[in-house]
């Protein structure tokens, strides 16, 4: 079963600056081999389900090591069996309709 | 690694009635044997990492086996590393401070 | 416009223990006469649209009156105009479903 | 009060083709005179607390009325008091971090 996921995760009780926590995911996302993308509030992944599943798991177990006692993760998470679709043709077809 | 989740799976291209997918969702929680607790916009889940997620998992198997061509799905979640918390004890700690 | 949110505000740059400031929002909703419901990962909140979203952004507002320097807040967010549905109903049509 | 906001917006009981739903919200961001950016799974949008606001409901008001009957919403927050930051300083953050 594919899947593309949005992921943001919050570190909690490491002060306001937040980014090398996020770095690290990058790069667990990166060592994973799945396709991703940052934007300004989380990270598009896509791939089979237990790849990205065990990346979001890596990527708290990452972040814990890391340093941050407590973490808090938002993750919108779509699947489809009625065709495939992978993360740019989304914004393909929004942007279709634009015109 | 402990989780405390709040799952909110959302069957896309059934119409507007949902809930008989969302109580097909309590079912695989409860053979799963999780600690859960549905509220009005989404379920509260807790237990050991792989647990849940094979439980999030099923559901969205089993949301697509009853019919359902596309699943949008948002997922808060939780884990820390420096005391247990169950979900019973997030509720105090804010009652306590309520008074 | 009637709407049922799932509010979850977490202050970040306060160290681990948040709940103080979730009680402040649990105020916030209170003084507002709000009908609310907290679980064990958010807030269940029903009324018209701007009711709410007013209760929302006094809850940022509050929070960083608090202390708070970064907040990071999900919300879900419902709303219908094929029919009148407020939170219990939900939880109720899902149970109706479970026998 | 300076906001950056994740919208994801799912129009519920119109099929599984959802995309000229989202186009419509683009055009609500696109009038509002509000920074936004498309991504896989949601649009980021910053400006001032209430212009965002109003451009959220609209974007509800805007597809009920192309026809859907309900909408489930899925939102990030963030507000910050300690500095200024817009989105595009929180990727740059990251990157550094990636070296």
């Amino acid at each position: 079963m594919k899947v593309i996921i949005d992921l943001c995760v919050v570190p909690i009780g490491v002060g306001t600056s937040v980014s090398s926590y996020i770095a690290a995911c990058q790069r667990v996302l990166e060592d994973a081999g799945l396709s991703h993308q940052m934007h300004a509030y989380g990270t598009n992944v896509e791939g089979e389900w237990d790849e990205v599943m065990a990346a979001v798991k890596r990527c708290h177990e990452v972040v814990h090591e890391l340093g941050a006692p407590r973490i808090t993760t938002t993750i919108k998470l779509g699947t489809r069996i009625d065709r495939d679709q992978a993360m740019a043709d989304k914004i393909t077809s929004v942007q279709e309709k634009l015109g």
